[in-house]
């Protein structure tokens, strides 16, 4: 089996491993203080451009979004998400758990607007008592989206904008940062994200690392205090050089950002192949995550040697699938797996053109 | 600087990396559904002798301790636990953000006893209104202690006895579970820690990996569900078997006890040496860490050299220190020490027989 | 100004005040167990036909879905929910801050169906990993509904049908029970409602009490140390005859559903005129709560004499209108406001038939 | 039997009860936004001198501490509290459950110094890793104590002055604030408490009412969006008006300080005989709690005829119990009693002076 139904499936860039091997006698301070983690975190803010943020490191996105989100939000305050947003599905209830309600809005190709953002605000603040729900506080994005697509930088300007109307945090999950930066079209820099985010994450987990997201504060009133938060919920390890080295090879170079447009360049070959096959896509996703829409049986014959996610039913003769490449997508495999798209295309004679319908 | 500061200065043992590297590029399911985290389970529940146990996987001490709690715990149920017991003093309060109260007994060289335990239950069963007061659930004990000390076989009989009497889970925290097991004096086995505990966790972060905890859960009704906790606490990796392929490593030939093994070895050079010197000891501590009582002068001229942690005054001349070795700890480093333990006890012309007060 | 705004803009009835008198300067224990609250329990219990149920009292319909839920949920566990349920609109994220996802559902009229049910449950279970997403655990649902619409017997069965498949607890919000039980047409008893749901409250703020709701637990599995949950929920008063008084004076002898029977008479009332001058109406409610949709111009006339809820916009030139009657209603005012109602209604020759859009 | 147990045995005072009848037909706002929480508002602000807070009305004290606590922390933050104090005795965990540790500290009659609080916050700060351990920010202290004691002035502007230099909230449990300023010797006056404190209540269960607490929000920081973490706990009353005609009754003409003196007054009579009869007392209380130490054969005898709570054993022959007074107390009873406790003094030739020991 050839595996691309995540971005997860091996373990770290070698180079990170030689690292960890180099580093591994060396004696250093706990809990983040190490130099490792010190000049990772600086390196981090020097590409952001945001020399008064703070950087931090988590092991895991759901560990970051809860540890955020119980930073930005008052007990009763609330966050506002795409339905389609992994805090709202992926999470098991994580935020929730923290005491805070994710007032959900519906997504369009995994995005939310500024304009419904606005609208939830002025909701809750013209009625009556608007103490009898929770107050939005905080809005919760993610670039690229669940569904491997991009805000544009204007799309991101107009929610910040909104986001100080109304008082709001805006919290981009990075998980795929990425992704999203070397994606082709895509116009925002982390610069931008730096400045248009309150607090945003840079995924190391699924891009080279073997764990790790690093946090990026750059609102003062969220950087107070944050390390118990991280304490409280268990994310400070105690060899915390762990995240710290990885997220330093990863930066100090720019290995991260190559890693990112490998896959980006494996899954545009598996596009390009798809759309001259004439199939539709669930999402048109410009990253390494694709949404092919291919005929039942189709389906069916790729999963004898490929391993993929399903994304549900189009109609009665297709399904969209997600097909998912990273940094250690080998070249071959996607070759593979494009010849076999176009030889099964033609086999199955598919109808083209099917109509996108989500799930 | 030598640093004898605590057990997590270095990386992982070298085998863990190598073992990393060789399976660096398999492709393997996500969240602790690999073949990896499967036979590191399958392998600790039979040295466990528990085969109907279930093992996870979570990345650290906190994490471990808030997960397990919330699992034992009704939102009215309180923990019982020493007043130094991990969870209470350096958790940042952690267990009570799950909604939680520690009910904190006096503890006697960082244990408590069956009795005391049995006193907490009769106090509150035999209150008129016991629902105006948490409901003791569980209580929390460490093996080793946070003061290195020891749980004999008949003490931690006697607990187990009195949690069946009060329908109490007993969770023993193994952050050090090794250094306790291959420790002189000890006659408590893994099996009987199985055999006693409701579930208990074996700490790898301490004992030569990157990070990581064994969670072994004996009681099936704490089986029941608890993936859920884990996710809903972010203790779910993507790369799960950064976790198995460690514990494989350090079960699979025995390689975690001599691990432990070693570092009390190297403890029990320098404890002999202070001994030998005169000095008395805050905790008599037969496990890695070593809490001798020196002159203050001397501790002074000891830090140039060397890292370690203070415990506090003990009188006006003396301060309590503790000294940590590990499975990195190099006999070199520990053959200077105790040379020089020898020669500042000399030079300082020590009060021996300093009494035994506490912090 | 005359109210119809809500249902409990007056005091308690005279009854309960006169009992309120006689009774207070006997002494009696506190916190619920004095000889009042046992019998209304008891009471209530006999009227129920569930002698095995435990009742308790506390003061409000928040305090009393947040203590229910509590009880009924694991940390991980979500409450389904219409997403028009008071809890998931009106308590200010009361559920979310004991930790706990609503699962909210489309509704019609104010209801959802056993199918949703089984549906959510059924994408639950089938997922690959269902500990990524919160457990469904307890269906919540109203009787009457937020907009007075009642459930049919069968739909009840239907319901409890699939929570047992599901092996879900079945909370009945009963804050206007005794409006519903006494509605024209309704064919759902109170017994039936014991014996359908696991857990319900008979409420009392809104039939007749000063403050007040009877919790019924029927579900032994929710009746074992339910008190802790109210104390730690700030929900047994120190003088909790007030409430035992109070139940007991409205269910002694019937005088609550008489209480509701008169709420229900005078909203017939009302809605006839509405009907008979060509209203349409949002919801079709046969209990206290009437939403005609009228003019704007009228709604405009009606608001310098009469106090009402407004329910938003229908068409450019329609809204729709809460009008509220209660135990407390007198038949004059409803006089007036029929009679005003009629005349407003040939004034502004309103366009009969509005088509029905929900807001 | 005659009940001395507790300060809640009967209603409320007839004068309340007599102005829940004249206003209970009118109609008024709910939550409340009604004329008499406004005028009862304005009244209490007026008597503590403090023009800019904030009054809100609640149901009971475990609701108060509660919902005052979470709006003073964020999650990682602690409460000090005495070791006695009821949050730390009473509430079945209430304040764990919001997510917050109580730093409990030893006390002396009930108190706290702030010699003991500063101690805390030095120790706090002055740690490597204070984020390890819950941040202190708020005290919690009660006046009356727990055990019927008092502060002085002094001590609280002493309290008052640590809080200023540690960043503390002074949060002061007022559930008996009116026997504390009514009590002989006290020199503390309501506008005191409202100038020191940063937030307090004002307790009406135990003081004439039927239930019901005055918090007033001094501290602007604390006032803002005060009513959503009300509404969230379940704290805001349909039926508010019933807590603002209640508290309106017992200050417009300083009903409530009476109603205290009174209880005060009657307490007074039985310390002086018991004084009188020699025996001594485990706390020395100028209010409304008497905690006198008798002979075990004595308080038996007593049991036939008054009600009243346990305090434990002193030694082989005596306990202490806890007698208490209320408003509603009646001064025959007392006459009987301090009659009955003269004649069983001699007839048990009690041994005097018995040491004061803390049960």
């Amino acid at each position: 089996m050839i595996w691309f139904n995540c971005d997860y499936s091996e373990g770290a860039h070698p180079r990170i491993l030689e690292r960890l091997a180099q580093t591994n006698f060396e004696q250093t301070a706990g809990y983040g203080n190490d130099p490792y983690c010190l000049q990772a975190a600086e390196r981090i803010k020097q590409l952001c451009q945001a020399p008064q943020a703070q950087v931090h490191f988590l092991c895991g996105g759901t560990q970051t979004n809860l540890t955020v989100l119980a930073a930005c939000s008052r007990p009763y305050q609330s966050i506002i998400s795409p339905v389609s947003g992994h805090i709202n599905v992926h999470e098991a209830g994580a935020i929730e758990a923290t005491g805070h309600r994710i007032e959900a809005l519906p997504h369009e190709n995994g995005k939310i607007t500024a304009a419904q953002i606005a609208r939830v605000c002025k909701a809750h603040w013209e009625d009556d008592n608007p103490e009898f729900a929770p107050q939005p506080r905080t809005v919760y994005i993610s670039f690229p989206t669940e569904y491997g697509t991009l805000y544009s930088l204007q799309e991101l300007q107009d929610i910040r904008r909104v986001c100080d109307e109304n008082h709001l945090f805006l919290f981009i999950d990075g998980a795929r940062l990425g992704y999203g930066l070397t994606a082709p079209g895509n116009n925002v820099t982390l610069a931008d994200i730096a400045a248009l985010a309150d607090v945003f994450y840079i995924g190391g987990t699924k891009i080279g690392a073997l764990l790790g997201e690093a946090v990026v504060i750059v609102n003062p009133k969220l950087q107070k205090d944050f390390r118990y938060f991280m304490k409280q919920k268990g994310g400070i390890l105690a060899k915390g050089r762990l995240l710290g080295i990885q997220f330093l090879t990863l930066f100090e170079d720019g290995l991260y950002l190559q890693l990112a447009q490998h896959a980006n360049d494996m899954a545009a070959l598996i596009k390009t192949v798809c759309k001259q096959a004439g199939f539709s896509f669930l999402y048109d996703s410009p990253t390494n995550q694709q949404f092919p829409i291919l005929p039942n049986e189709m389906i069916a014959e790729l999963e004898e040697t490929y391993a993929f996610a399903h994304m549900g039913r189009v109609d009665n003769r297709h399904r969209a699938i997600r097909i998912c490449t990273s940094w250690a997508t080998r070249k071959e495999d996607v070759e593979q797996l494009t010849a076999d798209l176009q030889k099964l295309a033609e086999k199955y004679h598919v109808a083209h053109r099917v109509s996108l319908i989500e799930r």
